[in-house]
């Protein structure tokens, strides 16, 4: 066979698997955290090669998707920071993507459109656990960030799913929501939960039937396992998670089967 | 300029800083959660920027490190596999390594011989802890896995550094550090403590000053915050990433005065 060499395989055909999983991480860092913690739990493993493999980038040195958001001139866009770790992973060999963070779907059109894997929307995702639960309309409370409620992006698809969104008052944004956020992005968590809880409350109190966590570092931030916070809340982290899971499991049945 | 263009930077030059840590996890997977969990906990940090920026491999489809070690005739390498995933993060820019499972540091020569970058070894890292904790000599009780216990991973530069490290009895390690390494690897950390409480009890009954919990499983297993155990375990998981956190620092620091 002269003249023909033997090509090293590169590191991703090495690892390469159908059923890799990259997560766009690092907004916050505990929110990817409490992502990858939830596809652990959730998944039925005897041994650590039932996981599902995942590559992370969690690199928070992106710029404010808030202040992009409402300040766009004034401030620069994280899409050029996003769509680098996208390609990093992408280049890494992930068959599929998702983003541990709500705000930053607003640039999910953007990061799609010339990407070659699927990209699990977080919203669907959450619509996917609505259904699970059985909760096919009605009033929902949704907690998260300012740019998160005033751009609509829970609210409009499940608007037109045939719920109604209710958000937390002005004074319960600035007296519970924002500093429960800024607490976890310091790495307070205790401190957090008790701002986290009023706002659901109130929520409820308002007519919620339950209370979309609609901001990743709320549900990092509360232990989803305590009863009152699983029964009145929906995690989107944890719907992101399952359907990060249907899919990886849906690839290993396909290869099975096939 | 005719005939020149811009040359388009590829995702690792957009993204790249010179505190990017990569980490070779997935060895388990619950024990790469916890590793990260606890840099995060040790930064100090006000916003997501000032976190440590991170890629992690969390592929846990690596052969067996004790099955290799202790039958390596009858068993594939890790090697391999763990060499794709750090060629995969170095690719991706990462300027500093660290691998938060013990028993795998028995290839780290193999790892470290042709690696570009620091590669901070999880031992030397848990030796500046017990320096730290001004502990320089005694007895010291060790836990982990039979791999880890029976190569010395931890015992031989121990011994070199003056300590004496004492080990579970048999009946310790079959009836209380296995089955709690089991559990944690299901994701049942509940059900692990009380075994892993045991085995410490059992080394400091026994004259250790503390226990070195050297399987990252243990850490992962136990509320560190307890404190108990606090006082009681050297948590190498913890002290990694203390070393991966100074090492980040000092990076930052030498570009700030330079």
């Amino acid at each position: 066979m002269a003249g023909r060499e033997m090509k090293k395989p590169t590191a991703a055909e090495a690892r390469l698997r159908p059923d890799l999983l990259g997560v766009i991480g690092g907004m916050g860092p505990l929110a990817t955290v409490d992502f990858l913690s939830k596809l652990i739990a959730l998944t039925p493993a005897e041994k650590d090669p039932d996981h599902v493999p995942v590559i992370v980038s969690s690199e928070p040195q992106i710029p404010s998707r808030p202040r992009a958001y409402f300040d766009p001139d004034d401030n620069p866009s994280p899409l050029h920071a996003i769509r680098a770790r996208r390609d990093m992973l992408l280049g890494a060999g992930a068959q599929c993507l998702v983003m541990p963070c709500n705000t930053a779907h607003y640039w999910y059109e953007e990061l799609t459109g010339d990407c070659p894997v699927p990209f699990i929307h977080i919203v669907e995702a959450t619509q996917a656990e609505l259904r699970r639960r059985n909760i096919n309309g009605g009033v929902l409370g949704l907690i998260g960030t300012e740019a998160t409620l005033a751009g609509g992006l829970f609210e409009r698809p499940l608007a037109e799913a045939g719920y109604i969104c209710i958000q937390p008052e002005d004074g319960v944004m600035q007296a519970s929501v924002r500093p429960g956020i800024d607490l976890v992005k310091r790495h307070n968590t205790a401190d957090a939960e008790p701002y986290f809880r009023r706002a659901v409350q109130h929520l409820l109190d308002r007519g919620a039937a339950v209370v979309i966590l609609g901001c990743t570092e709320v549900p990092a931030g509360l232990p989803m396992t305590d009863q009152w916070i699983a029964e009145n809340c929906v995690d989107p982290t944890a719907a992101l998670a399952k359907a990060a899971l249907d899919w990886a499991e849906k690839v290993r049945r396909d290869l099975t089967f096939d």
